[in-house]
């Protein structure tokens, strides 16, 4: 195997683990910042409005990250600038 | 073993593994915020509507982490850029 | 061993993986909010109707991931479009 | 060791411990629930009828992520679609 | 080593890890049950005949993975496809 | 070495952890329901008879793991079925 | 390496690690039902004899679950089948 | 491979796996964070505004783990001094 | 290296490993019984006696799965009947 | 591959593993004095003053490993004197 | 390297490993009956004669485990049966 | 390769390790001291001289251990004796 | 590399690890004890002299354990009886 | 590579992780100590002093372990006596 096809595989390797391995942390932060604000508006219904603009500000922010993943998985699959070094030059 | 098969396994390899870890995550916490959805019905049952309200649009946004892992299984098996130039070129 | 071999076995071990792994957060996730669902009918015998029906559509949501893997699993084994193309060419 | 070989034991060994990984969250979920009935009933005896029937339903539901799995075995040891095509051809 | 030798080293091993790992589950789950009921009998005398009639049928259910375990071992070990195939043609 | 031996270690090997593991599950959930017990006893001396009772057939449903996997234990080690497929034609 | 060889080292390695994963569970599980004893007698000096009692007959169950690891390991290094076929024959 | 293709690999596989990790432990802080901020605000609703402003500017330096990561994962895919090295060259 | 060497090597590293991880279960449950003998002397005073008799004969059954261990370590140093096969023929 | 290319992907991968590992501990670390000192604000509005002096000082010291961790990646690409050194050779 | 060297740096190995392993379950243990001692003198001061006396009894037994494990070490560096056997015969 | 690219390979990797995992404890340690002083100011505000004085100077206490690691980082990058050896006589 | 460097190596290696492995239990537990120490302190003042006195001698009996590890890491360091064999007959 | 160089490389992962893994014990041990003595001054000002004294001793003590790890780490790199021996005779 030349260096196109590593360079192919690991791409897509990287790019499937970064995503899965990225999405478990914020997946379980704002589940449970969801938990919270439910209990919240269980225990204040008139704060209702603040606790759910709070909460939708944060589980952005939260979800940055996961993005951030999503955003370096997507980089390595169609804009990866050693793929596209070694495809222009057809020598591996 | 060329090019075209190594990058055929790895897909089917990073395809079923994203999905798999990327699964749960979003699984235990989005059954975390029913949970808590649950016990908050019990105990203040006139806010029902406000809670399963909040809930399912919370859920929604952690559903998206397993979507984002969905989305990157498929591309890989479905629309996967490495593979097509391959087979394109029959150059492995 | 060719690439036809390869493909196979990697696709068998990934849907089995992908299928166990997948199965574990929402097995686990479920039970959770069984578990405050009879907590909850326990405490307020009232709410059993909006309990349980909460309990049931939070549950399909949640079952959700395990037919995501359970999907992509079945793609592997009976849609397999590497599998596919291998097979047409009798190329490996 | 050709084709024909891997292929049956990687079969073997993947629906071993698919069965094996996938029943550890149904059987730890499905006994937390019952502990769960259990306590509910000796808390409120006037509603075992409802705690009951929540009970197995939901038990049921959370079985389903079991039964995936038994069924990706048992299609891989019975009905394997990779192991027919080898065997028809006796090319490995 | 053959593919005769591969099938049956194999099939010996996963029959036997899978009934090792599926027992894990069960048993810790079955025992939280059991822990349970007698505490709800310790609580709830009255309530005996109904406590441990949930508990053996809960148990019946849970232990039901335990078996599916069992099966596939049992199933792997003297009712083998692949194993049966390839002594039958002593072409390995 | 031939296949013979491969036979004989894989089933030792697996004879040996399949019980070791094994037994984990079950030694640590019947010490937990045993815990449960004497903290019953405790709390209600008039029912020891109803709780040992329920205690010792719950047990024995527990130990039924543990039971199965020495059973495929020890069908490895004394009736394995390949070891006698391959010392009866002592080809390998 | 010869056959008589391997099956002699993995015996060796099977019966210690056997032995010694094999009473993690059980030492762990028994001292917890003891540390419960000692708190009933604390709290229950009256039940002494029936808690005592309790107790050793549990323990005595999970003990059993170390000496089923003890046989095993026993089995391998002194009635070993596999290494009386090996040495009998002087063919390996 | 020559060093081009092992600079290139390398670069990719640790530029998804720093992302990957980076991302796991802001998350989960943040959400924390997030989580307490939703609770402090039930509980004090007159403190809010201090409260969300404490909130963002905190998450906005545990945030800045996260970028310090994507920050060294950009460093390595489009500004490697390795890679620029080894491509002026062509001397791999 | 030869079989003797192997044997050698195998039967000093099972010693020392069985050793040492079959001391963490006991190491760990003894001092937690020990903890709660103190608490419970210091609870109950008048108790002492049946307290710390208890204690002792439990912490020796507890210590019998590591005395166990310590059996199968000197057995396999100096009681070894593989290593005693090998020295007498010394044919290895 | 030389020393040369050894040298680039060993730093390529430790500085990106370094700063990866390295921002785990304190981004929760940083995220759990948060959380402490949102809830202080709520229960003593009046010290919101000397909370969050304390907290940004403390913030800043726990930070400093963070810190640590992304000169030592800085150091590793872009003045590694490893590097420095055979590439002035050009003597790999 | 011949069967002495093997013998000699698996002894060391194994010599170290066993200290190490083996002494995390009694300091830990032994430390929490400490705490558990400092914390019952601090509640019944008058019982800290019968105290101290308990604790240190109970520690030397767990101690003993710790000592099996030095043992062992201490016998495989210096009166090791199989470096014994191989340098009397300086046949390797 | 020879001697002094495994010397420089390793160096870089350990350092790089080193300062990593040896920041993962001061940085979690550090934090908690944070928040019990958080705490502790919110709960007594007349005791902040004191508080804060133990903690910025306990707090530098545990920053040792992150600085042991980050001086055996830079020995071995820019003092390391084996690389200033191997240099030296450019004998490898 | 002969047996004189492998033993080197690892006497190395073991000396290393068993004392970096050998310090996390002491470490941890004897910290918890001083914890409670000064838990108990704050508790009963008058017993401070009592309190002090069990907490030195305890710790000391803790610190063994990391004792004896280290006195095993000196002696592979300094008076390693394989070493001190091989190099007095040069003969490795 | 010959004997000075692995001697050379395995110092220097040694050192490294030997200093890295020993201080996470007494980093985290430390900082729980120092929780626990933030919180006793709280709560009883007027024993600041003793409490202080008590906490630094024992930190001390505690230090003691990494403080090996550090001696053994320096050891490692400066004082090496297999290292010695082989610069020494020129001879790998």
């Amino acid at each position: 195997m030349d260096n196109l096809g590593w360079v192919a595989i690991i791409s897509i390797l990287t790019a499937g683990m970064c995503m899965a391995v990225g999405s478990i942390g914020p997946a379980i932060g704002e589940a449970r910042a969801l938990v919270q604000a439910l209990n919240s508006i269980a225990q204040q219904p008139d704060e209702t409005g603040t606790i759910t603009r709070t909460l939708f500000v944060g589980m952005a922010m939260v979800e940055s990250t996961a993005i951030y993943c999503f955003v370096v998985a997507m980089i390595l699959i169609f804009a990866n600038p050693f793929w596209t070094y070694f495809i222009s030059g057809i020598k591996g």
